[in-house]
C-alpha cells in the first residue's frame, strides 16, 4: 500500500509478480547455465535453443561474452576477484531475467562450482538448470576457433581453463550433453525435451 | 555461421533478433527512465504503469532500489565513483531488457544529466523515454516516506539529493508529471497515452 498524502488518495499498488508475467508468457521463467570448456560450443547450442524456443513462441534471451563482456563487465579484467564477480554480475543479471519471465541462457566457461553454485541458491528450486557441455580437451583444441589453445600452450594465454587453470565438471547438472558425439542438432533437442518434460515451455 | 568440425556440418544460426522477439511480444523495447526527487512517487508511478502495461499483456519490468540495490549493485556504496557504477550498471541491465523485447522501467533519483545520457546513447534513437517526474521539495518533503529528508535536514545523512546536493532537471525530457498536482492515476495515463501514440504499444 503506498499513500499519496498530497492528494489525499491512498492508493493499493498491485505489484505485478513473476507468476503473472509467465502467465502472460505461457512459460516458466529458468536460467539454463551452459558450462564448459572454451570451444565446446556453449554459445552455439544456446543460440539454436534460443531459435528452438523462439519458433515455439517462447522468450528467451542469451547472455554471453558478446552482450556482457562490452557491456556490464566491460569494467573487470582476469583476476581471480574479477571472473568472480564477472561471474556474479551475469548470476544477478540472469536472475532478474527469470523475475521478469523470460527464459535465460547463459554461455560463459564458468569453471568454478562456488559460483554455479551461487547462481542457483539465487535462483531457487526447479530456476537453475546447470547444462554440462562435455567436450573432450582434444575436441576443443582441434576446434579451436579463435587460436585460444594455441596461444595457451605457447604460454601466450596464461591460466587458461583445461590448459593451466582447472575446469571443476558440475557434480549434478541437470542436463549433460556428449559434445564429443552429438550433433547441434542432438543436443538442442535434448534442452528441448527437457524444459518440455518439466512443464516449464 | 558456426561450423561444428566434430561432425564436418556446417551450421548455419540464424540468431534470433530484437525485432523477432518485438513481434513475438506485439510491443517495442523501450527504457521509461524515471527520474525525480526522493519522495516524488517514481517507483509508485512506474509500478501502476508496469500494472497497466500488464492488463494490455504487455511485457513490462521494473528495475528499482528493492531489485537493484540488494543485487546486482550490492557491492556499491554512495561515492560519487560507485554512484555513477550505480547508474551505469543500470543503464546496461535496462538496454539488456529493452534487447530482450521486454518494456524496462527504471525508477532512481539518478540526479546527473550525464548519467542519464549516457543510458540514452546506449539505447538509441526512440528507445530511451525519460520520464521527468517534478514534484517541489515542499512536496516531496511533506510526504517523506522513509523519514530521509528529516535526517538530511539535521545533517544525518550528507550530501542528500534536492537539499545538500544537486538535482539536474533534464532539459529535454520525452515526459514530464506535474507530481505536485496529478494523481497516480493520470500520471499513468499520461505515461500510457505517450506508448500508445509512438506505436510503442
Amino acid at each position: 500500500m503506498t499513500e499519496k498524502k498530497s492528494t489525499n488518495v491512498v492508493w493499493h499498488s498491485h505489484k505485478v509478480k513473476r507468476e503473472d508475467r509467465e502467465k502472460l508468457l505461457n512459460q516458466k521463467g529458468v536460467i539454463l547455465w551452459f558450462t564448459g570448456l572454451s570451444g565446446s560450443g556453449k554459445s552455439t547450442i544456446a543460440n539454436e535453443v534460443a531459435n528452438k524456443l523462439h519458433e515455439l513462441k517462447k522468450l528467451a534471451y542469451v547472455l554471453d561474452g558478446d552482450n556482457i563482456r562490452h557491456g556490464l563487465n566491460k569494467n573487470l579484467g582476469f583476476s581471480p576477484e574479477d571472473r568472480a564477480e564477472n561471474i556474479r554480475r551475469i548470476s544477478e543479471v540472469a536472475n532478474l531475467f527469470i523475475d521478469s519471465g523470460v527464459i535465460a541462457l547463459t554461455a560463459f566457461i564458468s569453471p568454478y562450482r562456488k559460483d554455479r553454485d551461487f547462481c542457483r541458491e539465487l535462483a531457487g528450486e526447479g530456476r537453475f538448470i546447470e547444462i554440462f557441455v562435455k567436450a573432450s580437451i582434444d575436441t576443443c583444441e582441434s576446434r579451436d576457433p579463435k587460436g585460444l589453445y594455441k596461444k595457451a600452450r605457447s604460454g601466450e594465454i596464461k591460466e587458461f581453463t583445461g590448459i593451466s587453470a582447472p575446469y571443476e565438471e558440475p557434480l549434478k547438472p541437470e542436463i549433460i550433453l556428449d559434445a564429443d558425439n552429438q550433433t547441434i542438432e542432438e543436443e538442442t533437442e535434448t534442452v528441448i525435451n527437457y524444459l518440455k518434460e518439466k512443464n516449464i515451455i
